[in-house]
């Protein structure tokens, strides 16, 4: 281990629940912290200028406009380093506003945990990575796992892990909606796996709409992807449509090798997953019309 | 409980996965079981004219042929009862086929499960209800849950649990392929709820593809079913490709109330299915590239 100094961080958007988790965090390991929100926002070039690092924790479209104001406030020496869901474009921004270290990292998951152990953050380089490696390791100091990436990696694959996945699970919800279709009577007829997408799209449809909009629509590549999405589920619908068995055996058949490496960890990881929900539906009496 | 007496069971299809399953479980309860098949073809008048009950645990496509063929050789007084995953069609054709005591079934679960304790089995009824009491007491007595539908009921849910699940799942696994996207390396940038999704897409990829053609081309009522998901689909995603977050808002909000009954039991559910993989997630280091 490293001889360690504390440091003087500002979070800004400190007041928010993802800043105010780093900062609880990152004060456990004995650094000063500064919250900076928009009701202390005229305390930002005092606090900014002895900063040794400033957390961005803001809102994915508030995140550029603030880089450009409050970038030019911290020293030069200082690192600016970002939480945001995107990467590419604030990295780029952070890059061009401030001429010190900098740093993009991207939590994969949400301000409820109350612990960073056992969880992943991505981590896209910047400038200068000597100047962030205390930061690095105090995530892992807290359990976090680093997980290296470019930043166009990263949007790329975050773009299939959030945008792809809700808008399936979404669309689903809203077509067993407008079809009508009587949920809870179908959960009667359900097998564990049909139960465990009903949940998904159930949970999902809990939580804030536009949450999910401003996922959909972070940038023009993702909304291009779910237009393929939707292209392609046209293009099979159609062979469904057709009655085409051959063609629709020989479109899934090339799918299977595609996923042939994930199938033996799957099979186990699910037929665990299914047993956690047989179980809770064996103490259930179906309803009876 | 009504004093048993044995039956004589004839199963057809007997020697297929689900025949035996059916044939082991019945015969444990003390009936004579006898299975008959294409090896034993023969046997069937002799076998079927001393039968208190003929079984089907056919193959959906040879259901109603074997209907047809089977049900004059059997006693008038005797169940005609089977096992098919489409209700409506084949209790027609068993009621048409046979003027005695006809029930339709339908195991909510696999051949691959060794019990039937806490699986839910969907029961159609003919004609001549009391004549079947005995075969339901019996599921009952293995453990089953009951579920009492209308055979179009059946049909038209089993059409969202099965062929709409199927697909979506399906398509999903089929458009990841296309695009190229790197599976294991997603899985390094995954929530629990992502990982979860890939597993239900490897799962249903590992197993046969022929089967799920089946079960996407059972009816024409599924096949457009199917086309009606697709245009739902494209319509959501021509609200994304337009950037239209006020109608994307507007959408998802009025499904969020549709699925507001499930609410508390899914997030509750979904918790400990999360809590299973990121168990497992947090015991594994992510590749580094």
């Amino acid at each position: 281990m490293p001889t360690r100094f504390p440091k003087t961080i500002v979070i800004l958007g400190g007041a928010g629940r993802m800043g105010r988790r780093f900062g609880a965090w990152l004060a456990g390991l004995g650094h000063t912290v500064h919250a900076l929100d928009q009701d202390n926002a005229r305390e930002a070039p005092a606090l900014l200028a002895r900063a040794h690092c400033a957390l961005l924790a803001l809102p994915i479209d508030q995140t550029e406009a603030l880089i450009g104001q409050y970038a030019p406030l911290l020293p030069d020496t200082a690192l600016l380093a970002d939480l945001t869901s995107l990467k590419r474009r604030p990295l780029a921004a952070m890059l061009a506003a401030h001429p010190g270290p900098v740093l993009g990292l991207h939590p994969m998951f949400g301000p409820s945990l109350a612990e960073a152990a056992g969880q992943r953050i991505v981590v896209c380089a910047g400038r200068d990575a000597h100047a962030s490696a205390w930061l690095l390791e105090d995530l892992q100091a807290l359990g976090a796992q680093l997980v290296h990436a470019e930043a166009e990696e990263h949007d790329r694959m975050m773009a299939v892990v959030q945008a792809v996945r809700h808008f399936v699970t979404l669309a689903l919800g809203s077509f067993l909606a407008e079809e009508g279709i009587d949920i809870a009577r179908s959960l009667d007829f359900a097998s564990p796996v049909y139960r465990l997408e009903i949940d998904m799209v159930s949970r999902l449809f809990a939580q804030d709409a536009g949450l999910y909009a401003d996922i959909l629509l972070a940038d023009p590549e993702r909304q291009a992807l779910i237009g393929r999405l939707a292209e392609h589920y046209t293009g099979l619908a159609a062979l469904v449509g057709q009655g085409d068995r051959t063609g629709l055996c020989r479109r899934l058949a090339a799918t299977g090798g595609y996923f042939a490496g994930e199938a033996d960890r799957a099979m186990a990881e699910s037929d665990a997953l299914i047993a956690v929900l047989a179980a809770r539906m064996a103490g259930e009496n179906p309803r009876q019309p």
